[in-house]
């Protein structure tokens, strides 16, 4: 099964006449069965696209939508409600029940004309990604436009198989750019698809008399005159496609080969769970699924099995929602075309330039924007580099370094951190770590820290609690839990302080010196998706800024902003409104001197972090000499590519945040926010809140095999009960292949999740719409209520 | 002065008429002396445009090219012959001469109708990167051509001041696409100028008659009438100008505000050095340069500068030559719409997406490209990573832990490295590096190896010469020092082997155990740009790999991948062409087990790093437990986007290798391959060869403020005659100053070069035009004869 989908260069170039063509030659001369698709038409029917083309081809023609005016369908009445989602899965679901040789899907007007929502045709049907025949533009000027329309495709990430023109009329201007696509452009450095592209062309079509009859027979004619050139499209089209399948079939096994994965024991991969990513848009990932069962064939058009010579296939591709948000770094989707022309303007008018002494607006531009929002209120300086990890060596450096000077501290320097915590992979960010799975294998770790177990927030069998060691704090309602500072006075805080105060005391006196506290606020990642009890962390920072009595260093001058040691903030995970909060600070009611930013900061596209830090900190570096500066830098430091997009990401996060994002504010309030589930409310802005339902929360916690569950922003975590814990449980295995079968919701979709352990976590992203968050649910539910 | 470039969305569109709209409003409404510049016309001297233009208002007209057809000029005879260069250049002087109010540059065709040589529009002016005023197109169609060309634009990176239409003609169909632009678009997700840009119609002009007479007045009529819209274009552009150079004039002093700089040393930076890139082209950063001089008043037309109302402003874009390839990165050059349309590809077509336990195009194809090239003969694993820095975190994890394991050591494993040594700036890349500059201040720093003083290869008064602690060996071949194959059973080749053996053997009979030999191959960079005697790392490697006697590895059978212990290079800064090779491997004679490459890989737009490997490496860390795995990553692995661009880079590198780069390995054959300039020559493929001249080399290693010279590839590096060595040396300072000076060759550029201490050293892409490079050699020649 091979479907095509014909954009033109502009309105008026022959897509009808090259779809007429095309299906001509796949009926008559090839003997293959062929469907045409106009999912979206305007003018009166007596002259849609499939009246013409059904005159001089017996095949089926489908017509989708159907406006009565010839003008761009978003001026159309009621285009509207014609949401672009609506006719891709119609299409979608067409295409999937089809099983014709050839199909081929014309589009309307020209790549970006609008939809009838007011999106751009080539904006509309990006989830399918069809391969392209693009009809190019024979007129005056029709270079331009070919090769305009041709790149607007690929920001699209579309591939396009051929370029098909139609020659110039006889007695008119020979402008001849079908000469220009056949024999200079593939050479060309514009062009991108030099291997595969191949430009076709016929003659323009007859010029039409008033006699119907006498047009006809000429129509006739001539689609059988150019018969033989649609069929050398035809061929060259399978061949590409026998070429693009024969590579995905190919690619698990060359992956087994040539990659090594992160974070993988090659032994225990499954050559068959490996997920052949042929694309991705929105939250979903549209993977290569040779072993895919095939489930509708009852749907398929009614005697299209019957035809002899097209064998029923199976449909190769199909869509997994992605569960991780590729590794948390989404939180706009994936193939977003702004984003893509984000990067795209950023590269085309810098590249990459140096940072040291020079400046540029992408990196400046995001240091203000972060100044004014993250930082707001403590940080003054942005220090670029390129991943959470790195981000994280540069903290320590600065925080470490100022405490040295600050205390006068000389040889071995510590921290305070938390049990569980990850900071990311290098051997500096380790070393701020406990010993854990992740680095008893490496050869230069060295832990330099004390470590807090953690209190834990959790709903388990509808219950909120605080867990802390053997104790366990019950909380009617989850918000307090979150609304820090009406507990900081709390009996809680008080035991907090005082068992925190006494480590970190005793510690010293045995001879440790600390430098800095870092912490991962309010959920400890990597280390096991830990909901930790932020007014456990809120008195850590008070503890460390000698805020408190119990505090080692205390001291009465609270406004002293360097009192205490530096406290670093690995927000690397947490922060951008995964938690559905711009940043813990304004939880935990605590300001860090350093925080690390990264993942969510460039929309899911390329690797990016800033290190924030207040003057104070700043300053410490400052003297007449090079090398008390901080000499830590990357050849890509602050890249334009990575500043621009994360500018226009953190713009559009801030507006989906606070707009169609938080529906769900409000039923969380009344879940899990009051007294009751019919009490009064205790806050009409709630400190904690999910995407996810909070009566899908509260169901989980009480399944049998789940030991907890806790949500937060995009976040859903659940603990599976396990005898073997940690990192290494396997306990999530039969539930993430189960997961992964295609067959959740309406759509057809299966869920790609990653474990951590016994702990199964899913990832929303902020424009995943509700209906899809409700069919996931039902699919977990479901999953999780088998037996193992 | 403030000069606007008008591109068509579509030929035919009205950008003759805008044109001559705006000059007239600029005329007669805000008495603003204007000039029309058309640098390529088609179509007979009469009807061009400019002719048209100058008939309604009494303004400059000034046409660079015309040529006789009216069709598009790169099929016009002679075209070829018309380079992008000689028109941008002299359409860069005639502007910089200019002293009108406004200017207004009009473009043939649509935004990608072919220049003369072939090129689009769009990118034949890119360097100059004028504000763009685009030309609507308000036919049938329009809307979507509009948008592929505003979109072409923008991957550019040209910024557009405002859309400009023609409204539908009257008792014609009303498209009304205009409308579109002026109230919907501008608010739409695909428009990414939203707080700019607007939309001004004028209507259509009236339709022509015969009557020369009739029809002149009916357009002088049009004009008048149109003048008011032209007016407000003229106030729209002129506050949009305003505000950018207000931003411009700002950002110095916003940047000492809010970035921390790596590797600065901030209160040495000098604000008045900050160098404001606008943009940047090729090898050149666009700056805006507030204090430049003016220098070519003499060369205003005349007359210009009697009109009163306008003031002579200093021209505010300067060129800076990127000497440092931004942080030696750069190879393909700044703002290349090839990569840019690479990188908005795959951002389009995936965004990013998870590698582990999955695959996809980018990834697994370029791992299959770098095994076939740079890994052919040796490796089979790549391994991603963010940049060289983690990149080696993941060689140095891998090494040493398979050496662990194959020599069954325990207790603490270093490595055997070289003295100047730079590995990037995390602590454990740090840890493989002796004590420095760069680590001396970081609190976790440990350096775990023992460091070997390299012998040095260099051109001194003239002479080429290895020097090895207080040794000198002269060489007249500088190509037979890279010719190690020859040298490897000589004298100095066993004085090698037995001092590196003896050293070796020495500490670890006091107790150290090694786990890797880890070099920077042919260059130690951040170290001093230090040209390392290969010949010393080939008997380094052999030693590690126990193949020589002297060797405590020793073993006879050489073909034991496993033997001794793993050596890992470090390519990050020299690989992939940097030092006119693809790796060092060809050149020492031997293959490391893992190699790190990053900077060059992404053709200078993003960061992304590769870890290759050898199998015999992967398998030490294969077995059924999760926690023998290596388990680093980091979010952003193997992300589409650097993928995709990296296939695309490392083909044009190739490519470029193969053709133009490489023009002048003959003629260093010639001067510094031979026996002497006029003997026999030894080799027709030279080891040794650069893109800077030999004679230049030569040269510079004569003046008298210079110790020495070398160059490689791209790379010339000079070490300047100062007392205070080291990173820390301000010896370049003045040099620097004086090489920045706007007054390079004829085009008036700049050189922006960055020291390490009393080096000097400077990198040409592998595009740089060859009479760059002559011009550079030229000032440097000149800058350092000068007195200091």
């Amino acid at each position: 099964m091979l479907a095509h989908i014909l954009f033109g260069a502009n309105t008026e170039v022959g897509k009808t006449i090259w779809s007429t063509a095309l299906c001509y030659a796949s009926h008559y001369l090839a003997h293959a069965p062929v469907e045409y698709i106009k999912p979206v038409g305007a003018g009166p029917v007596e002259e849609a696209d499939y009246v013409h083309l059904a005159k001089f081809v017996p095949c089926k023609c489908t017509n989708i939508h159907q406006f009565e005016k010839a003008m761009s369908p978003h001026m159309s009445e009621g285009a509207m409600q014609t949401t672009d989602a609506s006719i891709v899965s119609a299409l979608r679901k067409h295409l999937q029940a089809s099983s014709f040789k050839n199909t081929f899907v014309e589009t309307a007007g020209g790549v970006s004309s609008p939809a009838p929502s007011g999106s751009l045709q080539c904006d509309l049907y990006r989830p399918l990604r069809l391969p392209v025949l693009l009809i190019g533009d024979s007129k005056l000027g029709g270079i331009s436009t070919t090769i305009a329309a041709y790149e607007q495709l690929k920001v699209r990430g579309y591939d396009i198989s051929a370029i098909l023109m139609l020659r110039d009329p006889e007695n008119a201007p020979q402008y001849e750019n079908w000469k220009y696509f056949s024999e200079i452009w593939s050479k060309s450095y514009s062009c991108h698809d030099k291997e595969n592209i191949k430009c076709f062309t016929i003659p323009s079509p007859p010029a039409l008399s008033q006699d119907a009859e006498a047009d006809f027979k000429a129509m006739q004619k001539y689609y059988s005159e150019s018969a033989s050139v649609g069929y050398d499209v035809l061929k060259h089209i399978e061949q590409v496609q026998k070429t693009r399948l024969a590579r995905l079939d190919d690619m698990i096994n060359q992956t087994e080969k040539h990659i090594w994965y992160p974070f993988t024991q090659h032994t225990l991969v499954n050559p068959k769970e490996i997920a052949v990513i042929d694309s991705a848009h929105g939250d979903m990932y549209t993977v290569f699924a040779p072993n895919a069962k095939r489930k509708s064939e009852e749907a398929l058009a009614d005697g299209s099995k019957k035809e002899g010579s097209v064998a029923v296939e199976e449909n190769k591709y199909k869509e997994l929602f992605d569960a991780s948000a590729s590794w948390w770094t989404q939180g706009l989707g994936h193939g977003d075309p702004y984003l893509a022309m984000s990067a795209a303007y950023a590269a085309g008018r810098y590249g990459h330039v140096l940072l040291p002494n020079c400046t540029n607006e992408p990196a400046l531009g995001l240091a203000e924007d972060l100044l004014s929002t993250v930082g707001k209120g403590w940080a003054n300086r942005v220090y670029y580099s390129d991943n959470g990890a790195t981000g994280m060596e540069i903290a320590l450096k600065m925080a470490l370094k100022a405490a040295r000077i600050q205390h006068q501290l000389s040889g071995k320097i510590e921290i305070i951190g938390l049990e569980g915590a990850y900071h990311g992979d290098t051997i500096g960010t380790m070393d701020a770590c406990p010993p854990n799975v992740y680095n008893v294998e490496v050869d230069w770790y060295d832990g330099r820290g004390i470590w807090f177990d953690s209190p834990v927030v959790k709903v388990s069998n509808g219950e909120v609690s605080v867990q802390w060691e053997d104790k366990s704090f019950s909380f009617t309602a989850l918000d307090d839990v979150y609304n820090v500072s009406s507990r900081v006075n709390s009996h809680l805080a008080k035991q907090y302080a005082s068992f925190i105060g006494e480590k970190v005391r005793t510690a010293m006196q045995q001879g440790h010196q600390f430098g800095a506290l870092v912490i991962e606020p309010l959920v400890v990642g990597a280390g096991g998706m830990l909901f930790v009890d932020p007014l456990f962390q809120r008195v850590l920072v008070d503890i460390a800024k000698g805020r408190l009595p119990e505090s080692p260093w205390y001291t009465e001058a609270h406004e002293n902003k360097k009192a205490g040691i530096p406290v670093v903030f690995d927000e690397v995970f947490i922060g951008l409104y995964r938690l559905g909060q711009l940043r813990s600070a304004d939880i935990l009611g605590v300001y860090p001197d350093v925080q690390v930013n990264a993942k969510l900061l460039t929309g899911g596209l390329v690797p990016l972090s800033v290190t924030l830090a207040s003057e104070e900190l700043f300053e410490y570096f400052l003297s007449d000499k090079k090398s008390d500066a901080l000499l830590h830098g990357h050849s890509y430091t602050a890249h334009p590519v990575g500043c621009h997009v994360a500018r226009q990401s953190l713009k559009r996060l801030d507006q989906l945040n606070r707009t169609a994002w938080t529906e769900n504010k409000q039923r969380w309030l009344e879940f899990f926010g009051c007294q009751n589930v019919n009490g009064v409310l205790s806050s009409r802005n709630p400190n904690a809140w999910s995407v996810w339902d909070p009566e899908w929360v509260y169901e989980v916690s009480k399944l049998e095999c789940v030991e907890s569950i806790m949500a937060l922003g995009s976040l859903a975590s659940v603990v599976l009960k396990a005898g073997d814990h940690g990192y290494q449980s396997s306990a999530a295995g039969q539930y993430l292949s189960r997961l992964r079968e295609f067959s959740t919701g309406a759509e057809e979709y299966g869920i790609l999740a990653r474990p951590l352990g016994n702990v199964v976590y899913f990832m929303t992203s902020q424009i995943t719409p509700t209906h899809t968050v409700k069919e996931i649910q039902a699919k977990i539910i479901d999953v999780f209520s088998q037996p193992r």
